[in-house]
């Protein structure tokens, strides 16, 4: 059992202080937000302390280990702190949306080899991790295409997207840590992009849509095509095709009932909605994955160059948004 | 190209006759009906003759073979009258609804062994003729469970339920036939009827829906649902379950369109219907068969005596709904 | 939290004890069985106590419930002496193989509305209980037909065959619940079955295939079909046939993966393998269900009066077995 | 019946001509090939006539309408010619391989409005076909991103990829008119493009797998992904994603048979395959409506210039490729 805290008690880190509380092989001893208010409800309702301050995390020694769940612009000055106070550390994506910033920070760290994990959730998907595993295995051949599909169902508010870092560094980032992940280093980028969902978006300088193409070190062409919002759920799919055959990893249903009638057969449920529905086994299996390393059964990874590695991958994106043209990483 | 006549220009009728213009293999010289209107409409659609008279092609020696898709009562006597005048014969189901008559008609021709071919069109479509044979050469072991699922769009007018001889002898049959072609001889059957789907059909002494269990003679057990009415469309299934694995020929759509949206995903288009639009491919598969055998190249299947025994199907399935017993054949 | 205990600890028992231990709304506080080895080995492994009796389970004020896993012939006296001691009750199937002593069990119990729930498991499939509540919302207008599949990987040892009480009361039983939970109450069964996996259950005097009619006081069909042996994997599905549409509920496989290649396209994983695996979230939603209606939120269903069902059904059905005739309830 | 002739006899030459020589709304008179051998063994096949020139065919009175399936360097004088003889004209694919010998020959008939179809097979395939319709009907709302892939499997021999003017002249010029025919205009185009499949493609100077972004005028973006080898078949998909929901069609196997065992569920057949086989129902449907045009019901669509807008793509396409940057149209 491995005694963890989290740090910051928004959605996405309440979701995993209640995850890591079920969890079989972590003890949550405690958790953190600088709104004092979300750290005691999550610490109520999960029977676990509040901390008063990062520094009581620093100094507790029940806690190994950090789950970084704060806003963006934190995750590089928390990381090093818990580094220093020798906790690990599995910090949310992305690591910052300063590209500078990032690499200042893990240059800073790298030399010592720290114990730190980058939440990169749809590694841990069963089914895509099923997919890559079959692909190294060499089933379908060399990669040669990848199509990866990933469409939210609905556009964040305003406040979200201009904190976010722009469409690539909020959204996009999960699918150029996917085509890594699928197809090693990345070569080349070109994107297509604009705003066809919310004029809002637009007016506030980001984009909704994009189409992107990759090109891999490999040879290996990856089209990326992302959407703020899906009408029918949560869309993530990813498709690979080799010299010897295709894999494909589709989506899920919270049933397997099919519906029969008049109007239209064999019609399935809506999507799994949202990522804390649709990555659930995901999350589980991020968390053993990041015991396992702590206990030096494997490597941490995605570690904190894979996520200085996908910030390059959306700031290339970005810069060839503007140029028209494919930019070389 | 084999010289042919229709017989009868009801729905069926025409629709073979239709093929029959069209076929590759055939040349359609004349058609008949004794609603002259009925004839003479469908020969000039195809740019045939009408005949007369039965006679008229009997004498007629341009035509090699007939199909025969007059009412039930007329086919024994046609098949015996088109024997007798060297011609070889595709004789829509069932044979007749009298068993004894149906037999003596055979008594009286069999030896001959006459070129007569039962239009047991199911057995010609592609999906369930690549299941029987894949389970016959062995993919799924010995074959232990099928289960054939046949429903009709919508039921017939009340006209039709009478002069039908029962739901067993007029849509049934298929099924029995189905379950011969599969598991071969069938020697015992078990069934379960009412009328769910219209009161009428009951008042009539008739059934609109059953389930019936036949136990062939090679060990296997095979479950048949049918129903006069389904809201979906033409609901055609095979299912074989052997010892080594399971094969299933499911339904046919007009596309392979899927459509997502909010309420549900990866909905497909009704079925087609009904059995003009789902057995279009088998109806020209049969012909060749027909033609092939014809032509020597192999034997006339399935013939008069795959007529008879699923007749006697029907009955022992009629026997077993009053007695709620099981009968054995 | 309701305090638990689980009296038997088996491969079924362990299974439980371990869904407990991890559940939100469980305290699981001791295990127990005759064979003292598995009761140690289950409570080191779940950090509980292991009780050396019963006693010791009906005299502990922390324990309000009761889980039962132990041999089928020991199920009647337990909930007995659970009702007794105030424990409330959630046993596995089947209440008994003597329906006899199930009855005199429950004519004992009855009248006080003991809190006694059985454990069919299916009921609460996400998958299965959806297409109930869809097909009792009236979706598919009235039940006309149902066909139940219900295939286990590979046979039991023969010593479990011995003790089993044959197909029907041990595996069937699943799916007469499954029938009863759709269709309402049943007045008519038939059954065909036969030995055709394993020669050695044949002389057992067992069966490992049946097919079997049932009809319910609604007028619905329902057809089932069972085998000892699936090669690919645990084959659990149901479809219900409506007057204005159809309801499937089909297999589930650990992910969503699909493979394309010169053999064959969109082939996916083998089924999830065994009941384990495949109903772990139904087991999960038993339990909840459970501690709802301990407390008071919610009746206990299925309850004992649906296990003495069951077990009439297939008793029932292994008078049909032997006398080739339907028989009523 | 519309008298036609077909001029080419090499395999798609003589693929149409059988198709006319069965279709019910054409009489096929005669065929044409300079290389003679070609096209007796067609007529014969068939039962035409040979026409010893085109000369011959220009000044036959019962051919009305000319079917060009020769190389395509001979398809814009033989165009004039048909035109200039009073003949309408079906002309295969691509138009030329010289854009600009394309667009001179279309500015010298253009204004006589001659009766000119382009013969992009994929239009009258009845899922995309529906697909589109349900589009344009509005059921998914505005289009905003599709993914259109095509793969051919097998590569072509050297031969043939030295004449075929590229990868994206040759085969992409189909997806390039899909591109068009369900999003209009395209404006901007990016590519890349490898060799992959063949390194003696790559020798020749082509590419044999590409990805490729268009921006329509309407703001849709729509991705395309190529190859030369497809292990499992002719992969022939679209996907088209809209404010209110997704419609995909996707690939068409000879049955509907699905296998299940020890190793895979649900496996299906391989893909129909070739062209031949695949757009079957779509070269009857082209000459459905090419006739409906010539009988004036409708107007020739795909036109010519259709035919030189996906070429205008084709070397958009390969100008990307080379710069590395989005061309503009």
């Amino acid at each position: 059992m491995i005694g963890m805290a989290v740090i910051g008690c928004g959605r996405i880190g309440r979701m995993h202080a209640r995850n890591l509380a079920r969890h079989a092989r972590v003890r949550l001893v405690s958790v953190f937000d600088v709104a004092e208010q979300l750290a005691r409800e999550t610490a109520v309702e999960l029977g676990v302390k509040t901390a008063a301050s990062v520094d009581e995390i620093w100094s507790d020694v029940k806690v190994e280990a950090v789950l970084i769940a704060s806003p963006t612009d934190t995750h590089v000055p928390l990381i090093a702190a818990a580094v220093a106070a020798g906790k690990a550390v599995l910090c949310e994506k992305p690591i910052d949306l300063d590209l500078e910033r990032a690499r200042a920070g893990w240059a800073a760290l790298s030399k010592k080899k720290p114990p730190v994990m980058l939440a990169f959730n749809r590694r841990f998907d069963p089914s895509f991790r099923a997919l890559r595993e079959r692909l190294h295995a060499g089933e379908i051949g060399r990669l040669e295409v990848a199509v990866i599909t990933s469409r939210d169902p609905a556009p964040p508010s305003a406040a979200y997207i201009k904190a976010s870092g722009g469409l690539f560094r909020d959204m996009t980032i999960h699918d150029f840590d996917m085509a890594r992940y699928l197809a090693g280093d990345i070569e080349e980028v070109f994107a297509f992009g604009s705003s066809l969902v919310d004029p809002e978006i637009g007016r506030l300088g980001d984009i909704d849509t994009c189409t992107l193409t990759l090109k891999a070190r490999s040879g290996a062409q990856i089209q990326i095509n992302n959407s703020r919002r899906c009408s029918y759920g949560y869309d993530q799919r990813v498709e690979v095709f080799g010299s010897k055959g295709m894999l494909q990893a589709g989506n899920q249903r919270a049933t397997v009932v099919e519906s029969w009638n008049a109007e239209r057969t064999a019609a399935r449920d809506p999507l799994l909605n949202f990522f804390i529905e649709r990555y659930r086994e995901a999350y589980d299996a991020e968390v053993d994955a990041f015991v396992a390393a702590i206990e030096g059964r494997s490597a941490m990874s995605p570690d904190y160059a894979d996520g200085i590695a996908a910030l390059e991958l959306a700031d290339a994106a970005l810069r060839s948004l503007k140029s028209a043209a494919a930019v070389k990483l």
